[in-house]
Parts: structure tokens; C-alpha cells; sequence
């Protein structure tokens, strides 16, 4: 379990979708509608408490092993000149991450998360995606094997982020083949490029989607030849999550990209997901409108990492607070409403 | 100070507009512009560390002191049949706060807040606004003077809630008052009415406009014909916080709708404001823009008490703890971009 040996392995894992723990759910929304506060008046900390509920698999759910996982991996198609930041930054990045100085540290600090990171073969990047497949079938599945290795079924929660100097590029061309639409639909400025620098993304995106395109017959094959490894690790994870019926909190454009080729093909696969964040990343609104979720917070952020979701993270807390703590309305001798 | 005694001593305070500390903004500014991620990329959380080194006035802002209170009247208006629950529940969920189980123990517990519960004359309801004016001078003094003195200038946050059977009625004639507009526009269902009590609540509406309308001369009086106890003691507590630099996270409608007659009057009254949540209160969406704030989240809450600032809250600890805790590019060895 949670590894991937091979491309059945992977369809294999795929095409088992567990489904959330239905009596959970009624009695996690029959102690809602018992609590001290109009029936709804609590809005999505209701929905959010009985979802979680649902994944737990108990009625009373808890935040108390919540997981990050940042992955961070390199990308060819940096040499095309598609992001303002030099290839070195990966690496120095995941230094800044383990030495706790990132903004990851302090937001998963910030919502009692605890973090792992997780580089993948930052020396060896992808291959250029607009000239060759991202990566070899071996190298795609070892990818989703280390995300999912990061799963474990006693989690309460899981929140992957990534890092990654050019990862838009990969995502745009993820989101693009899923779903359709034009490259520049979905290509945006990442952490900051000028238009000439967007010009030349956008270039990349199209030239991908043609050599590509025509291959990308399954959702495997979408996320090796368009994606990159840190990609698949989150892939990899938010997928052996819903094997192990742990609910998922998304992060921003990255983090959806990585999901988008299997929920394309199996759009209740987002079932054990909530969207953390909208970010201000262009692609953003529109994947999460083509996904069909609603983003609990939409705060201008695109840093990824994982950072959106820590800070939605918080919210989660807050809606399991109130599911906890909250007397009923018998215990609390309130009146209901006449 | 932070108390009213007569209506010169608040014309006084309302007066008196302190500004935040620039020299602050100023540091805390460059400050984020050398934490170790691309210009801007944390969007409102970069703002809202700005914003509370401003008013904290010092270059690195803390969140250990925040401040809950949550403020409680009755209203006579409710026996027009304006509210779904009966006038005691007012007692019955301030009993309910003071034992811990209602929703703003859950929450404020989670962001980390110390909670004040100060009822205000519950067994003497202000007057029916449709036939008299909701308080006397005195009245009215006393309860802008009771939401006052929970201030202390060591705070570093503050926010304030509510509750008070009946209590979006007058709010929807404050904004009504401040703001013009039919009172339709500005009436929802509140705690959750049917029709016929939603037509009830506009007509009280309209005719306290109509009674009352002609004497708005000021902020104060606005307060005094149309609001109440509660009401006012929200509008004490954060006129008092920004005479003491003290920063404010507002919560829903009630806690906006009882700053309208002083925003509408002078509209830098929000400087030392941020809008928690927009609830899904009808009049709220269209308040927030009246008053020019854009609301951190909007989660479909309509409680009241203080919940939706209680869950923002938490936004804010995770903009405070990114500014404190990054390292900078120059701490951490990691290249900007070219």
C-alpha cells in the first residue's frame, strides 16, 4: 500500500474510490442542528465539521494529527526562461525549509501542522516538457510513491505544498490538456515573471500541449509527460490520502494542477478534498471552477509551499472547535426558535 | 478616559482621530520586502502585518494579547414579532457564554482570544424604536461607556460581538439612517424569520425611519433613536480602541451596522479596522462596500456573537506569524530574482 509499482498499480489505486463514512455523516449533522446557534447560522464551518466527520469516520472528527508535506523538485523547462527566479532557488528554498525560516515554517507553526520536506532529485531535473516527456515511467511512479509514502490512516488531516523554480509552466500544461482551453487561458505570471518572460511560458505551454498532447491518453501519461516530480508526489499523496480515507486540504494553482488529469477523468475523486485558497495566480479561479470546489479563503496569496492551505487550515480548526465544544440546546436550557 | 459623560465628552472623542504609526509601517514594509519569497506573494496577510505594526506602533507586531467581548441587550422592537426565538433566549445564551458552550467559546477559544461577556440591562429593554427612541441620553452614554472600558491600550487586537434578540432590526435602521436606501435593502432574515415576519421587521423598520429620520442630527443621536444597549457599547469599545491605537477586527452586520453613524460621518473612522467577514446577512455585503472594507472571509456565517471575527482572527495570527518568524534572503542565502 501507498506505493506505486507500476502503471496498473496506479490505474489499480485510480479506480478504488472509497466513499466517506455515510453514518458519520448523519450524526455529525444531527449534533449541528442540536447546537446552540440558529439551524446553518455556523454557514461552511458546519459543512466543514460534518465532512470531516465523514472522512474520519467519526461523528465527533479532530484535528490533532494534522500533515504537511512540501515537495520540491526541478524542472527542464526553466531553461526556456519561464520564471524570474534562477534554478538554484529549489534547493536554497528546501535549505530555508528545514532551517525554519520560510513561510511554510510559520503557517504550519501558525495552525499546528507538523511539516515534512521532501526534495526529490533536485540535482536531476525533469526533462525540458516543450522537447521531451517530463519524465520515464519509472521515474513518474517513484514520484507518486514518494507522495503517497507521506500517507499515513491515522492522519486527521493532510495539506501538501510544493517548491519548484518553473513549476507554473508544467501546471498550465497540465491544466490545459485536462480540461481544454487555450495555453495562455491558463498560464500566469508564477512568482512574478514580465511579459516578456510570460510570452515565452506561454510559448513553452503550447509547444508541450502539441508535441504531447496527442500521447496523453490516460491520466498517468498526463502527469509524466507535462508534470514534474515534486507534481506527482502531490498527486501521489492526495490520492493514497483517499485511499486511506484521510481528507485532503488543497493548496493553490500547483497543488490543483497535480490533481486536475485524474479528476478530469473521475470528478468525484476530489470528494475527500476542500479547497484551501483561491490564489491570485491566473490559472487559479478557473481550475477550481472546472474542479467544482469553493475555496474557503481568497486572500491574494501565491506563494504555494503549501501556504494557502496552512492558513485555511485554521478555518478547519475553527469548525471543529465549534463542532466539539458546543453545548446543545437541551444541555444549555435555550430556548429553540417558535 | 475611555469613558463618556455627556454627549460633549463624546463628540470629543469621535473628534479625536489618532493616527497609526508610520515609522512603523514604514519598517514593517521593508521588512516584508526581504522575507525570503517573491514581492508580494502573501497578499492580505503581508497587509494586515503591516496594518497591526501601524497600529500597534512597532515595526513587529504581537498577537498575544487579543481581546474578545461580547455585548448583550434587549430590544423592545421584538415585540412587533421581528426575531424567530422568544426575548429570553437574549439571558438564556449569555447564561450559555458564561458556562462556555455557545459558539464564541468554541471560536474564541480556537484563535486564542480572552472573552469578556458584559450584559447590559436585560430586564429593561430599550424602547420600541418604531414608537420612541430606543434610549435615553443617559442611557445611551452608559452603554457607549460600558463597550469602552473593556479597552486597555496593552491590547493587541480587539474584537467585539453580540447578541440581543431582535437586534438586526435596529441594525438594518442604523444603516438605513446612515447610509439612506429603502429599509428593504438593508432587512434579511436575520436568525432566520419567514416572510411574514421579514415583512414585519421591514415595516418597523420604515416606521422608525420615518419617527426618528427628522432628529438624526448626529452620530450620537442616531445611535441613541435607532440602536441599542449592546449596540452602542460596539460602537463604545472600538471608538475607545482607536483613541488607544488599539486595532479592531469587525464581526457581521450588528457589529457594522453600530459603526455606520459614526463611519458614515467621517469615513477614516475605520482606519483602525479590519473587516473579519462579510456574513450572509442580507444588508451585509451592501455595508461593507458603504464602508469601503473588503472582508477577510465569507463562509455563509449569519450567528452574530462575535464568530466571524473569532474565525478571521486566526488569518491575522498567520500574518503575524509569517512576519515575525521568516528569515530574510540575506539570512537564509537565497537568491532574488534576476
Amino acid at each position: 500500500m501507498n506505493r506505486f509499482t507500476s502503471i496498473a498499480d496506479f490505474n489499480a489505486a485510480f479506480g478504488n474510490m472509497p466513499q466517506p463514512d455515510f453514518a458519520a455523516i448523519e450524526a455529525a449533522s444531527a449534533r449541528q442542528a442540536e447546537l446552540t446557534k440558529p439551524a446553518g447560522s455556523l454557514g461552511r464551518l458546519e459543512e466543514i465539521a460534518i465532512f470531516m466527520a465523514g472522512w474520519q469516520g467519526r461523528p465527533r472528527p479532530k484535528l490533532e494529527r494534522l500533515k504537511a508535506a512540501v515537495f520540491a523538485g526541478n524542472h527542464g523547462v526553466a531553461a526556456q526562461g519561464v520564471s524570474a527566479f534562477p534554478i538554484e532557488v529549489t534547493a536554497q528554498m528546501v535549505a530555508n525549509f528545514r532551517a525554519g525560516g520560510a513561510a511554510i515554517n510559520a503557517l504550519a507553526g501558525a495552525c499546528g501542522a507538523e511539516l515534512a520536506v521532501v526534495p526529490i532529485d533536485l540535482d536531476r531535473p525533469t526533462e525540458d516538457i516543450t522537447s521531451d516527456a517530463a519524465m520515464s515511467e519509472a521515474d513518474c511512479l517513484e514520484a507518486l510513491s514518494i507522495g503517497a509514502s507521506v500517507v499515513k490512516p491515522d492522519m486527521d488531516l493532510l495539506f501538501v505544498g510544493e517548491m519548484g523554480i518553473g513549476n507554473t509552466t508544467p501546471a498550465s500544461a497540465l491544466c490545459a490538456q485536462s480540461y481544454g482551453g487555450s495555453a495562455s487561458s491558463w498560464t500566469g505570471r508564477g512568482s512574478g515573471v514580465d511579459d516578456a518572460a510570460l510570452a515565452r511560458k506561454t510559448q513553452a505551454v503550447e509547444q508541450a500541449l502539441a508535441l504531447h498532447g496527442p500521447h496523453c491518453d490516460s491520466p498517468f501519461e498526463i502527469l509524466r509527460r507535462l508534470g514534474g516530480r515534486e507534481i506527482a508526489a502531490m498527486a501521489g499523496a492526495i490520492l493514497a490520502a483517499r485511499l486511506e480515507r484521510v481528507p485532503v486540504l488543497l493548496d493553490g494553482f500547483i497543488c490543483c494542477a497535480a490533481i486536475a488529469p485524474l479528476a478530469a477523468a473521475l470528478p468525484q475523486f476530489t470528494d475527500h478534498c476542500i479547497a484551501g485558497h483561491c490564489s491570485s495566480e491566473a490559472g487559479h479561479v478557473r481550475l477550481l471552477e472546472a474542479l467544482g470546489l469553493d475555496p474557503l479563503i481568497q486572500l491574494n496569496m501565491r506563494l504555494g509551499e503549501g501556504t494557502g492551505a496552512a492558513v485555511a487550515a485554521q478555518i478547519v480548526r475553527s469548525a471543529i472547535a465549534a463542532h466539539e465544544s458546543m453545548a446543545t440546546f437541551a444541555e444549555a436550557v435555550v430556548a429553540q426558535p417558535s
